[in-house]
């Protein structure tokens, strides 16, 4: 089917997919009063004196902004904010859809994010969250730092983290299937930009105790010259026996082989190489690292892909609902890593040991109780971990 | 009818006067792949290489957003950007409702018009048109005019211009009872601040010729040291008699007030001195400049006030929700003073000549007619001014 086609004309059909509409009938003078003026003033002056107070009298406290620079956006690189909207708007849909969360694109004509910074900052005041959306890297990850830190809402890169956090969900019920410990398997993750570096730092954050990176150039090693800094940074805490050499070198013996690169770069023979009972998530889009076929014939037990037509769909619509809704249903002043791990662990409970296998071990986009499940996880470990406001 | 305490439960009930609702059900895979990835791409890439289909295929070409600083928020002066969103959601209501434009409010944290109208032109991307709001004078002008030249869509202040086109509209309709030409009557003008400038401006465009204007230090009048710049600008084109004085020597055989300025101030002496079939617009909120009953008993022939209990309300809801409705419908790059002068002769169409008479010069609100005539005498404006883009 040529969705893309098909798509365009449902875009021209909808003129936006997202509809503004008043809670409120104005139908009167009284309800004109009640409103608007001269009512209003007095919810105005309330907040005037406890600004919290605009998160019950105003759409804040369940109100994201999807914001964009343009820059990456799916996989089609700087295409500019405007030309980005159609995802941003997809985006907000979704978050509506799946976790009742009211949201607004932004899409801001800068790549400075310096000025980006401090657009967002200047606007915070407005909603209750932030998710930054399709901002290249490394850009991304001090917009991001830098926000969190300015910020007195959460802001959630969902690129970084929601990939990792589904990665991660994939990842602990794949182990239970081949019976094997977090902290014990050797996993690759091919692709040392935002995707793959935010995955190998939450996995560790999961437990994980034995990851190696691949770029292009090779194994992200200490020592080697080619690495950027964060890559460099990332050398600190992964590969821990040195492995020098390419992603063949990496994947023999290892457990478990998450790819975030590029399509058909894996062979039959380098999932052969790997230990037996292995893990495979090819998540190259839209062609994965290797197909879903030639990586169970070529001896994979658990393998998950970024395709909906396929078993083990590992989709960040697992995640970023609930997560929202979990951050503003506690009013949280961050999305922390406890509550990413608590989301991770809501989105593999819902798949029940009698139900766990190789072709299912995550739950589908469309079974709603996993975004409850992750929304109330991650209110509670907002709650635990000191950032929930009510 | 206590409508503060009314209006702040209403406002812990709605907890925000807005809902976002996507126009599209994602229900399904297939839903999903033309909502979002991977349909969706289709789209962005036709935006790209042609900007102006955002309009189309996205929500862009019916988006407005109200910006506010919240330095000026209805009487209560500034009280923060947070604090004045109710105001600003209640406006965007009342787009929707009257003119059926999606508006979204954005209020800004900082007082500072340089990062202000940054942070709106960053912005203009994701709108088809910038209404500012409550945004206090001497910044407001600097703010519209900058924002007017950078910006690609039209910027419009409604507190300036809405005010001055609702006025003029009830002026041309008043005259008619009176059986007087705008060129040939004396009009005074008390409070010469941001309102009282626009006034002035627009029944210049509509053909004034005689307009004194008069600000708590007297007559603004050539020659006069304690005039501000935009007043000493104003005194170059106003009271070409060269009056000097106070509000009472102003007002004595003029043909017509028009108070934004304080309450009570205004005797029934005053009323009584000037020209016989004297229209009265005390507009000061909440308590005017004199009463109606005052005014009339002094004489007045016709009274507008800005209460919604009286006849005649001057409410610029009679205009915004239209002028942005014309805009939209022809993708105006601009709101300027042809679409303006066509919004006020379109609200003083709807009352008919039968219809006429002191107590009925302009029509309410609620009549929905005034809205679409509004609207489509502002789009022909924009098409004869040379701003229409389709």
């Amino acid at each position: 089917m040529d969705y893309g086609k098909l798509s365009l004309e449902k875009h021209y059909e909808w003129k936006g997919k997202l509809d503004i509409v008043p809670k409120v009938k104005v139908e009167t003078k009284n309800d004109l009063s009640l409103a608007y003026t001269p009512g209003v003033a007095t919810p105005c002056l309330v907040i005037q004196k406890d600004i919290t107070q605009s998160y019950t009298l105003t759409g804040r406290g369940n109100l994201v902004a999807v914001i964009t620079d343009g820059t990456a956006v799916l996989g089609l690189g700087d295409i500019g904010p405007e030309a980005g909207m159609p995802v941003m708007e997809g985006k907000c849909v979704l978050l509506k859809t799946f976790g009742g969360v009211d949201a607004i694109p932004l899409c801001i004509r800068s790549k400075d994010p310096e000025v980006i910074i401090q657009t967002v900052a200047l606007l915070a005041g407005n909603f209750g969250g932030i998710n930054l959306e399709d901002i290249s890297a490394p850009r991304c990850f001090e917009i991001e730092t830098r926000l969190k830190a300015i910020c007195d809402i959460p802001v959630f890169h969902d690129d970084q983290h929601g990939t990792a956090i589904v990665v991660g969900a994939a990842l602990l019920n794949a182990l239970q299937v081949v019976h094997k410990k977090i902290a014990s398997v050797r996993i690759v993750i091919n692709g040392a930009g935002a995707a793959g570096i935010s995955i190998a730092r939450f996995l560790k954050d999961l437990g994980a105790e034995n990851i190696i990176l691949v770029d292009r150039f090779g194994i992200v090693c200490e020592g080697e010259t080619w690495m950027n800094p964060v890559q460099a940074e990332m050398a600190k805490i992964t590969n821990r026996n040195h492995l020098h050499g390419l992603l063949a070198t990496a994947m023999k013996d290892s457990d478990v082989f998450i790819g975030v690169s590029v399509g058909k770069i894996v062979s039959e023979a380098m999932i052969g190489s790997m230990a037996k009972g292995s893990i495979v998530f090819p998540l190259a889009n839209p062609t994965p690292e290797i197909s879903r076929e030639e990586a169970l014939h070529a001896g994979a037990a658990v393998v998950g892909t970024g395709s909906s037509d396929q078993p083990n769909q590992i989709n960040n619509l697992l995640v970023f609902p609930g997560i929202f809704r979990g951050a503003l249903d506690v009013r949280a002043s961050d999305i922390n890593h406890a509550m990413m791990i608590a989301a991770a662990y809501g989105i593999a409970s819902i798949v029940t040991k009698e139900e766990l296998k190789a072709e299912y071990i995550l739950p589908a986009p469309f079974d709603r109780r996993v975004h409850a499940a992750v929304a109330s996880k991650v209110a509670q470990a907002a709650r635990d971990s000191g950032v929930a406001r009510i």
